[in-house]
C-alpha cells in the first residue's frame, strides 16, 4: 500500500490556495487567473509523475499515464477544477487530487498498468459562468458539438469563444475535443454533499445512480382583493392555496423515507403588497429520485392535490412548464469492481444515490461510469464550512487506487 | 321628499366622464388634468345651487351652503375626488355627488338650514401619488402641519409643493388650510367595498368603527441548502415554515366568524432559486379589527405559533417591524342621528365596521364623525367592475339628506 496521506494533503493544500478567499471559502471560477494558475501547478505535478499533459479546446486539463499497451482505450478518472463562488475546498478538487495521488504512488513504485490511465481536471462543471453546468465533460463527450458556442454568454455579456480565446485556447478545434469518447471507463471520486455517509458512519460510498430531476413551474390564480374589506370566507387567496400545497408536498416527501426529495425553492407573489390579498403565485416544484417512476408517481400525486386545493381555496392551478432530467444509473460492472477493491482492503462501503449532478452524469451516457463518495461532515457543501475528514479520504483514495489498478490491468 | 334620482344619476355620469378609460375603469389621479377638470365642473355645479366655492391650499374643493346663522360651526359632508389607477366610478365620487344632490334639493325647495353646510371633495385620499393616503383630510385637520411637504415625492421625483405650484395653489398658505377643525360634525357616504351589505340585502349601512390595522413584518430564517443532497429530515426550509404559519393564520381568521381579518399579502423568498432550499422568508402579516383588543389577542396567538413552527421546522422567527393604526369608532350621537333619519324614512339599515380606511378615519380624530355605506355588488372595489345599484343609492341619499337636515337644524 503506497498511498501517502501526507503527500495527498500536501497537494490538496497547494491546490486550495488557488482561489482561497478571506472568508475561508474558495472562489475558483473557470478561466479566471486563479483557475489557470491552478491548472499550471497541476500540469507541472502531472509531468513530474510521468504523465503526458494536454489542455483541450474548452480548457479541460488531461494527464495521461502511459500503459504497457497504449493502443487500448484508457481508463479515466478525475473531477472538476472549478468551484462555485465562495464554495468549499473539497468539491471537485478532491477527485483530482486523490486520482493524482494514485498515479504518484504508481510512478514512485514504478508500476505500469496495461492500459493508459487519464486523470482529468474538468472545466466549468458548476455552471457559474453560463448558468449551464458540466460544460467540460459535455465537450469531451461530444455533446456540445451541435450547440452554438456563442449562445453561452456570461452575465456581463462575454461569450464562451471569447473566454477561450483569452486563455489562448483554440475553439476552432473544439469539435475534435471529444477525446473521452474512446475511453474504456470513468470513475469520479467526489464528496457526497449530503449527510447519508456522515450519518451512517461509512468512510466510502459507491454511487448506485445519479438522481433524475423533474421541475414543475406552476401558477396559482386566485383573486387579488382588498385585505380589509374582503371577508375571510369570500377570499380566493393564491398564497394560502400555495401554502397548503407546499406543506403537503413537504410532509409527503418527509414521510417517503428517503426514496425521493421535493422542494419549492422559488416562489413569487403577485401583486406582493402588504394590503392586497395575493391574486397570483408562481412557484417551482422540484422532485428528485434515483427512480424516474417514483418521480412520475410523486408528480401524479401532486397533480391530484391541485384539484383538492383548487376547490378548497377557489383558485385555479396550472403547470406552465415541466423539465425532466432522467436518472443516470452507474455501471453495474464498475460498481462490482469498486466493491471488490473495498472488500480486498477490508473497507466497509455504503451504496447510495447521488442527489446532486456531476460530470459523471454526462459521461455515463457514453461509457461505463461510476462514482466513489467521501462523507461530507453534516452534509454541508457549496459553503466555506464544507468539510471531509482525512481518515475517510485516505480510505476512499485506497479504494479508488484499487479499482483503477483492476480496471487498468485488464 | 325632493331627492331626485334622475338628477343624481346625471351629475354622477357627468363626473364619471373625467378620467374614464378605455377599459371601462376610471383613472382620476389627484392634480391630473382630469382631476382639475372635474373640480371645475363641480365648482360650477356648486355655484349654481347657491354654494360659495373655495379650493384650499392642498387642493380640496369646498362648497359652502349658507345657514341662517353662519357664525355657527358648519356641518360637513363629502368624500374624495381622486381614484386609484383603473378603479371604479363609485369609490369617493358617490359621497360627493349624493351630498350635492341633497344641497341641490334644498336650494330647489328654498330650504335654508340653521347652520352652514359644507360639501368637500377631498384630494389624494387613495395615496396613489406619494404612497401615503388621506392627504387632503390630513391637511384640512391640521395633521400635515408638522410634516415637511417636500418629503412627499412621486415615483418620478416630483414633490407635493411642485404639484401644488403647477395647479396654481399657494402652498405657502398651507398651514392656514386646516379649515375643517372648526366644524360641528362630518358625515361621509361611501361604497362599502366589502360584501356584508350585499350579502345581507340592506341598502344602507351605518359604520360602527373604522377598523384598526396591525402590520407585522417578520423574517423566518432556516438554512439555504442543496435541494438534492439535503435529505428531507435534515432540512430547515424557511418557506415550509412560512407555509405552516400562513395556513394557521388563515384558518384561525376564517373560523373567527368575522371579528377580524388577517392577510399575508407580501412574501419574499431568499435566495429564491429552483434548486436551493429557501434559507429565508420575509413576509408581512396584516390583522384588522374594529376592536384593538382583538387585534392584540390575534397577534399574541400568532406569536405563540412562532414557537411551535420554529421547533417543528428548525427555523428562527423574528418580528422586525410592527406598525399599528388604532380603530376609529364613529361618533355615537351621529350614529343615532343617522339611525333616526333611516327609521323616519322607513329604511332598514345594518350597523357594520368599515374594513378599509377613509378620510373619515382622519377627521374622526378631530370632530364627531360618521359614515353611511352603500352596498358594493359582490364587494368589488378598486376595479372597473365596481358597482352599486341606484335604488340603494337613492335610499342612502335620502338617509344622508335626513341626517344632514337634523344636524344642520340644531
Amino acid at each position: 500500500m503506497s498511498i501517502s496521506l501526507a503527500k495527498l494533503e500536501l497537494l490538496f493544500t497547494k491546490l486550495a490556495a488557488f482561489g482561497k478567499n478571506n472568508e475561508g471559502g474558495l472562489t475558483r471560477i473557470s478561466y479566471s487567473s486563479e483557475f489557470l494558475a491552478a491548472q499550471t501547478m497541476l500540469s507541472e505535478f502531472m509531468t513530474n509523475i510521468g504523465m503526458k499533459v494536454d489542455i483541450d479546446a474548452i480548457g479541460n486539463l488531461i494527464g495521461t499515464y502511459p500503459g504497457r499497451d497504449n493502443s487500448l482505450p484508457p481508463v479515466c478518472c478525475g473531477s472538476h477544477l472549478d468551484s462555485v463562488p465562495n464554495g468549499g475546498m473539497f468539491d471537485g478538487a478532491l477527485g483530482i487530487v486523490t486520482a493524482l495521488e494514485c498515479i504518484r504512488s504508481w510512478h514512485e513504485e514504478n508500476w505500469q498498468p496495461l492500459r493508459p490511465v487519464k486523470v482529468i481536471a474538468f472545466v466549468e462543471e458548476e455552471g457559474t459562468l453560463f448558468g449551464s453546468g458540466c460544460l467540460g465533460s459535455r465537450a469531451m463527450t461530444g455533446e456540445l458539438q451541435c450547440i452554438e458556442l456563442t449562445d453561452f454568454k456570461t452575465s456581463d455579456g462575454h461569450t464562451l469563444p471569447e473566454l477561450l480565446t483569452n486563455c489562448n485556447l483554440d475553439f476552432a478545434s473544439f469539435n475534435e475535443a471529444s477525446a473521452l469518447k474512446k475511453s474504456a471507463s470513468f470513475i469520479e471520486l467526489h464528496i457526497e454533499q449530503g449527510a447519508t455517509l456522515d450519518e451512517s458512519g461509512h468512510s466510502v460510498g459507491i454511487v448506485s445512480a445519479i438522481v433524475g430531476i423533474k421541475r414543475l413551474t406552476i401558477t396559482i390564480c386566485g383573486k387579488a382583493n382588498h385585505a380589509g374589506s374582503t371577508a375571510m370566507h369570500r377570499r380566493q387567496d393564491a398564497l394560502v392555496a400555495a401554502s397548503s400545497l407546499i406543506s403537503q408536498i413537504y410532509e409527503d416527501a418527509l414521510a417517503s423515507g428517503g426514496s425521493y426529495v421535493a422542494t419549492v425553492g422559488k416562489l413569487d407573489v403577485f401583486p406582493n403588497a402588504e394590503n392586497v390579498i395575493p391574486g397570483k403565485v408562481q412557484m417551482t416544484i422540484e422532485i428528485r429520485s434515483a427512480d424516474m417512476a417514483t418521480v412520475e408517481a410523486v408528480k401524479e400525486k401532486i397533480m391530484r392535490k391541485y384539484t383538492q386545493v383548487s376547490t378548497q381555496y377557489k383558485v385555479t392551478i396550472e403547470t406552465i412548464a415541466e423539465n425532466n432530467l432522467a436518472p443516470m444509473p452507474m455501471d453495474e460492472e464498475l460498481i462490482k469492481v469498486i466493491a471488490a477493491a473495498s472488500e480486498g482492503l477490508g473497507i466497509e462501503y455504503q451504496i447510495l444515490p447521488s442527489w446532486a449532478g456531476h460530470d459523471a452524469m454526462i459521461i455515463g451516457r457514453h461509457m461505463p461510469t461510476a462514482m466513489i463518495f467521501v462523507p461530507s461532515i453534516n452534509g454541508i457543501s457549496h459553503s466555506p464550512l464544507e468539510l471531509s475528514e482525512w481518515p475517510a479520504i485516505e480510505k476512499a483514495t485506497q479504494v479508488l487506487d484499487g479499482a483503477l489498478k483492476i480496471l487498468a490491468s485488464k
